[in-house]
C-alpha cells in the first residue's frame, strides 16, 4: 500500500498501475476515522477493481459555520491500518493547502435534489461535497467510486452530478453497516455519550417500526408514516428531531399527503435527522414500497 | 476523418486512437461555422497532439433569453470540409439532446472573474459555457485544449475551473486571428452589413492607437487610455459601447484609476464589446505594459 499526500505523487502512482495493468480502478472517497462502514466499501472495492485508491480528507468546504469542521474525528495511523488490512493499495491524504492551494472560485452545484433533507438544514453542504469529488474525480479518474447509502441523499446528488456532466465513472452505492444493535455506523458516533448513545438507537428501531406497519398494512401512506416516526422517535426524550421525511428516491420528490406510497411508481426513502445533545446523526430506508395486505 | 454524433461513438473513437498509442489527444471545442480562427486553433492542435478532436455544437446554455442562439450561422458541410483540411482527426457534432437527454440541474460556475466584461453584459453566459467545456472535457479527456485569445475572458475563466478542479488538461491560448484590415475574425461577423462591416474597423483600429499612444507615453493610466478608446470608437456614427475597460489579465481586477498601467505587475487587458445594429462584437490587446519615455 502506498500512502501519497500530494496530487502529483497520485497521479505518478496512478500511472504506475494503469502502465501495469492493473485497471480497473476504484475509489474510496472518505473523511477518515474510519469504521466497518468504510472496511465495506474497501472489501466491494476490491471485488470490482484491481486498483483501489481510499482518499482521506476532511474537506472544509462542506461544513458550515457552525459545524464540527475543527473537531471531526481524525486518527491517520489507525485509519491506515484499517485501509492496508482492507486491501487498499493506494492512500491519498492531502492537506488542505494541497486540495485548495488558492481560493476555490469555481463551485458545483446540483439544484433541485439539494433543496431538501440535509440540503436545507446544512445550506451549501452539499455545494462542498460536489466540488470535492468532483476535484477527487479529476485527480483520480476511477472506473467506479463506492459510497455508502447512509449518506443517501449525497448518493443521490453525485449521482446526478455523474450523469449530468458525463463524468466517466461509475458510482457504486454500499447499503447501510449497523452496530448490533442497530445504531448506523457513523464517525460522528464518538460524540455520544453513553445516554444519547443507548436514546440513539430509536431511530434505527422507528425506521423498522414503520417499516413493519406498512407491510401490516397499518401504514399506507406518507404522512401516515411521517406521524409514526415522529411518535416513535419522540419517545426518546433526548432526540431533537431536525427532519423526517418520506420521499421518492433518487429524486428526492415530496409525495402526495394522502395517496398510497405504492402509488410513486418509484422507490421510497425514509430519512431522518435527529440531534442527541451537540452530535446530528442521521439514518434512512431505501425501499420499493409493495402492496400492503387489505385490512382487516 | 472520423464524424461522430453521440458520446458513445466518441467514447469509442478516443478508446481506438489511444489503444493504437496516437496520444497525446488535443481538443479544439467550437461552434462551428468555422473560420480561419479555428483553422489555427486545429493547426496548433496538430503540432502539439497525435489525435485532434474538434467539437462542433451550439450550446444553447450559454446563450441568453434574447440573444441569437437560434439564428447562430451554422454551415456543418463546409465545417467538415474545413476540420478534414486542417487535419482533424475525430469531428464530434452532438445534438442537443445528446448533450442534454435531460435538462442539466448540475451548473458549474466560476465567481469573480466573471462579474464583469462579458460576464456582466450577459448573465448566466460563463455559467454555461464552463459547464459545457467541462461536459466536452469529461467525454474527450483531452491533454491539451485549444481555445482563441479573442474570447480572452473564456480563456481566464476556463483556466481558473481547470486548475480550481485539478482537470488533468493544459488550455493553450491562441492569438487573435484578423482580417488583412483587421477586423478580429468571428463567426458573427456574416451578420454585418455592408456599412456595419466598414464602421466595425473602429474596434481594431482604436486598440492599435491606444497601444501607439501607451508607446509614446501620451497614454499612461487606464483611465487615459478608456477616454481615449471611447473617443476613437465613438466616431464611427454606428457604433454602440457595450463596455470599454482595462483590467489585469488573467485577474480581471479592475485598475487604480490614476497609477500607471505598470504598477500593476501584471499582463493588462483591453477589452471592448461594441454594438453594430443587431450585431455584438468583442475584441481586446492582452500585453505586459512597458515603462512608456518621458514626455518631452
Amino acid at each position: 500500500m502506498r500512502v501519497v499526500r500530494t496530487v502529483a505523487q497520485l497521479r505518478e502512482a496512478l500511472d504506475y498501475m494503469r502502465q501495469g495493468g492493473h485497471t480497473p480502478v476504484g475509489f474510496v472517497p472518505t473523511m477518515g476515522y474510519l469504521h466497518e462502514g468504510h472496511a465495506s466499501l474497501l472489501r466491494k472495492a476490491g471485488e470490482k477493481s484491481n486498483t483501489v485508491v481510499m482518499s482521506i480528507f476532511v474537506n472544509p468546504l462542506q461544513f458550515g459555520p457552525n459545524e464540527d469542521y475543527a473537531s471531526y474525528p481524525r486518527d491517520e495511523a489507525r485509519d491506515l491500518e484499517l485501509a492496508e488490512r482492507e486491501g487498499a493499495d493506494i492512500v491519498f491524504i492531502p492537506s488542505v493547502e494541497e486540495m485548495y492551494p488558492q481560493p476555490t472560485l469555481t463551485k458545483i452545484s446540483v439544484s433541485s435534489l439539494t433543496t431538501r433533507l440535509c440540503g436545507a438544514s446544512r445550506p451549501g453542504h452539499f455545494d462542498g461535497v460536489t466540488t470535492v469529488v468532483n476535484k477527487l474525480f479529476n485527480m483520480v479518474q476511477p472506473d467506479y467510486a463506492f459510497f455508502g447509502l447512509k449518506d443517501a441523499q449525497q448518493v443521490a446528488v453525485l449521482r446526478r452530478m455523474v450523469s449530468d456532466l458525463n463524468i466517466n465513472v461509475e458510482i457504486i452505492a454500499c447499503p447501510i453497516v449497523r452496530e448490533n444493535d442497530g445504531l448506523a455506523l457513523s464517525s460522528r458516533n464518538v460524540y455520544l455519550s453513553a445516554e444519547e448513545r443507548s436514546q440513539a438507537l430509536v431511530l434505527s428501531r422507528s425506521l423498522k417500526a414503520v417499516r413493519q406497519a406498512m407491510d401490516e398494512g397499518a401504514v399506507r401512506t406518507a404522512d401516515e408514516a411521517r406521524t409514526l416516526l415522529i411518535s416513535e422517535i419522540s419517545s426518546a426524550p433526548l432526540a431533537v428531531i431536525d427532519y423526517v421525511e418520506i420521499l421518492t428516491f433518487p429524486d428526492l420528490e415530496v409525495l402526495e399527503p394522502g395517496s398510497p406510497l405504492t402509488a410513486s411508481g418509484s422507490e421510497i426513502i425514509i430519512a431522518l435527522a435527529v440531534k442527541f445533545g451537540r452530535t446530528r446523526l442521521i439514518d434512512n430506508n431505501v425501499f420499493i414500497p409493495k402492496e400492503a395486505p387489505a385490512l382487516v
